[in-house]
């Protein structure tokens, strides 16, 4: 029987002569139908990108057997049904970037299962529970990062999601709470032009003058908000905002940015390699 | 003796299972070196689109052929080499549109040879002197269309070039004149959100108080400026802009947006397909 | 006592010279804390503007009356406490404009007081109880266009809102109902670049090709989708959009133009004149 | 007899209630035909900026005084007509800056006299030669920073500017050199979100897979590329942009930005306050 699901191939590799011919020489064979097909060469690193969106067609397995026999030994592939990945969301207490997430949610918009949120505060228990979405108060006040992440990981493992998506969590993993999910966890924050590092960016942003804020969501990695970009915007400010404004007005552009960069990942079009992203969009 | 420089290869054909299979098939079968491949499926049309970009060959004609024994009957195949392609470029009165043209050209931003100026109005003369510009004014005054455009031929004949560009060029070509250079015309106009239909459309978008204005650039065809979009873009006003400074504040916009649809052409990035373009950028 | 509130006076009238200093001398006899002023004079017309932003007064209307005096006999005059605002909203199937307004409302960012929710169709009730708003179904099927606005000036009556906000709300108002809500009706609608009149405007953009799509909020006139303009924002699309693509695309500008263009209304930011809005942001 | 033209009123001191009453008064009383008027407190710092655009008038020196007279000690008070500023431009290799400022300069777009270029390369001289516009190489090899900037002061003593434009000028001045022009030197950068400190930017930028590249314009003080902020803009990348093109890229985004910002200054539209732009656009 077949199966009529959207599935999404994902090949990269060094890159060869001949890769595209290889490979789609096997994917006519088996009689694919290809709805929609991209590549990128990393010209620099001589790196080869594929994604292959089809149609209709089961024995994977087997398409992905042929496909090893004729690609370079260490090249990545996987398969991927389009609308199959689930989701833990985490938050602390602002409810823009939360909110947002569920409301699309409800109404279809994101290509995957959120399963639940997990925060360390409880004021956004009444949002959830008006979306019908179990939430799990994890207070960090009064023990150390590690128990908190334990705890955490406790009740990820119920879910066992395939992506975590930080809207506007607010505190720092551990690289040990990262290695569990490699590439897996996707946060969002502001972003400045130009960046100000350190306390407080929106009151040094304020201090400068900055006429643009921004938003980055980005791939976490042990490397604190400097994991792979998947999406950016900004919006215009000036004189008029105080540093409070600024954050104000930055919420707008925060959760769009957030929202279009997990619909990416859901639509399997982000690939990470050497802490960039290729984005077929 | 190999070519080195870099080629385009296009390819438009309706739609079949294995295209991309048969192709580069061919293409690896000669040896190409492939910088660069880019396909996209109008599924809506069933119509099939690949730009390819390839360095360091000869033989063009042979590959050709043999696609075209791989391809259905009607495939539409050519090749350009990056580079080669020449210009005319038309203006008014207006110096905005020409004279960014004229500086990018001159510091090797277009990859063409911008061979000549032709304009109905003599005030732009001066400016392209300064660039060693080739200028031909063609006066419109007390002459019909037919001959007017007839002159404007004449001159044409000279340099022979592959695009006219329209830079804020204020007259309307008749359907014979378009025919010449089909698909081959390049123009911007403003545009508004919403549009203003007839005369004095900044005047109109003043008075509806709009708060973007734009710009559109276009391939001319027979329908007055309604021809399939290549690129736009807009840009903020308020309340505080007369209908004088909207139209001001609007050549910012118009000669970016020329500048990018030019390029995207020369780079051989646009198809045209019942009027509308596909742009791989 | 004193009114430690926020008030904002509007005032415009035909342009004179010293109408600033003969207001401000009124404002600093009363000794008003001004908080923000800002004033605009429509060159054009020869007609001034005026928004005075001021903290904790009372007497407001012995300063009106001051002013009155020292002002064009028909200068309009008027004050109001901000965050006193009462809104209506209305939409019909579509959840992304009104579900992202009940959240901003939700957690405070709208300032004024939203009501209840009024449709046409049922599917957005649930939405409406999940944020505890009351939802007024008033189906429009098998009666007249009076008979339906009739039913819902009936809901409307109750609430006595200052504003009605067409969240996504699909139909057409009969000049006497816009007449009972003069320039308190507050829209968004899709727009393009260029804009296409008529039905399925995005199926007329995908066979143009656009490559911008819009958004425009503005105020419910009798003429149709045509009164003055408050907002409008756009986002860049391409050949690999559907038309149902974009319609889904433009959803996200436009709850973030309808949000905006409230918000300025809200903190009475907003002039009419003349079909234009002056927009002090 | 009266000077016709427009002149712009500066106005900034500690705020106080009654200030606008207070100025306005006197220029009432002085029969000011004010065109435009803008005010802006900061009230952090409890600060007071006013911006008035009059015509025809003579006697500024004693409307100045009597302002004097009712306004806190330290303020500060000038008046500029419209279009009375010299400007030198400085550049180094890359035309894109100079060559658009020259452009906008000749058909009369910047409200000021280009005097001269100044370049520490002779690479621009033959676009100075086009637009007829004195060029003046200073090669800063060889010899010391000193006596580099020594040469420089030689040359625009010359020409006593109001405004140094840096477009794309690659060398660093000395805080000496930059007393000299205290808040009179312009200089255009390019931007990342997030920031890129140290050198080779867009390579660093390129790492990271920046989704958008930008540029600022701003006030030339002691900390270098640090002075207030008078424009900003940015545009989209994406993975397949290298370093080189992201740098190109830019180009576009720089020169839009950077005659943004100076025609802001010559408009007479920014005040400079604790290293922030009040920009009155």
């Amino acid at each position: 029987m077949k199966n009529e699901e959207t599935q999404v191939l994902h090949i990269h590799c060094a890159d060869e002569k001949g890769l595209i011919y290889r490979i789609t020489e096997i994917l006519y064979s088996h009689g694919l139908n290809i709805v929609n097909n991209q590549e990128f060469v990393d010209a620099k690193n001589s790196y080869f990108f594929m994604r292959t969106e089809f149609e209709g067609v089961d024995g994977i397995e087997t398409i992905t057997n042929d496909l090893r026999k004729v690609l370079p030994t260490k090249a990545h592939i996987s398969c991927t049904p389009v609308g199959n990945r689930s989701v833990v969301l985490m938050a602390s207490k602002e409810p823009h970037c939360l909110g947002d997430l569920l409301l699309r949610h409800k109404y279809g918009e994101l290509t995957a299962r959120v399963k639940a949120v997990v925060s360390n505060h409880e004021v956004l228990a009444p949002l959830c529970k008006a979306f019908d979405m179990p939430f799990h108060h994890i207070p960090a006040a009064g023990i150390d990062r590690e128990a908190h992440e334990a705890s955490i990981l406790d009740v990820l493992a119920n879910y066992a999601p395939d992506y975590l998506v930080l809207a506007k969590y607010m505190r720092i993993f551990t690289p040990s709470f990262v290695e569990r999910y490699p590439h897996r966890i996707i946060n969002i924050h502001h972003s400045f032009l130009p960046a100000f590092v350190g306390a407080s960016p929106y009151r040094q942003a304020y201090r400068r003058g900055v006429k643009v804020i921004g938003a980055t969501a980005h791939i976490v990695t042990d490397n604190l908000d400097e994991g792979p970009i998947i999406a950016q915007d900004v919006l215009p400010v000036n004189h008029s905002f105080s540093a409070d404004e600024m954050a104000f007005a930055g919420r707008d552009v925060e959760k769009n940015v957030l929202a279009k960069a997990l619909k990416l990942v859901l639509q399997e079009r982000v690939f990470i390699y050497k802490n960039r992203t290729i984005v077929f969009d």
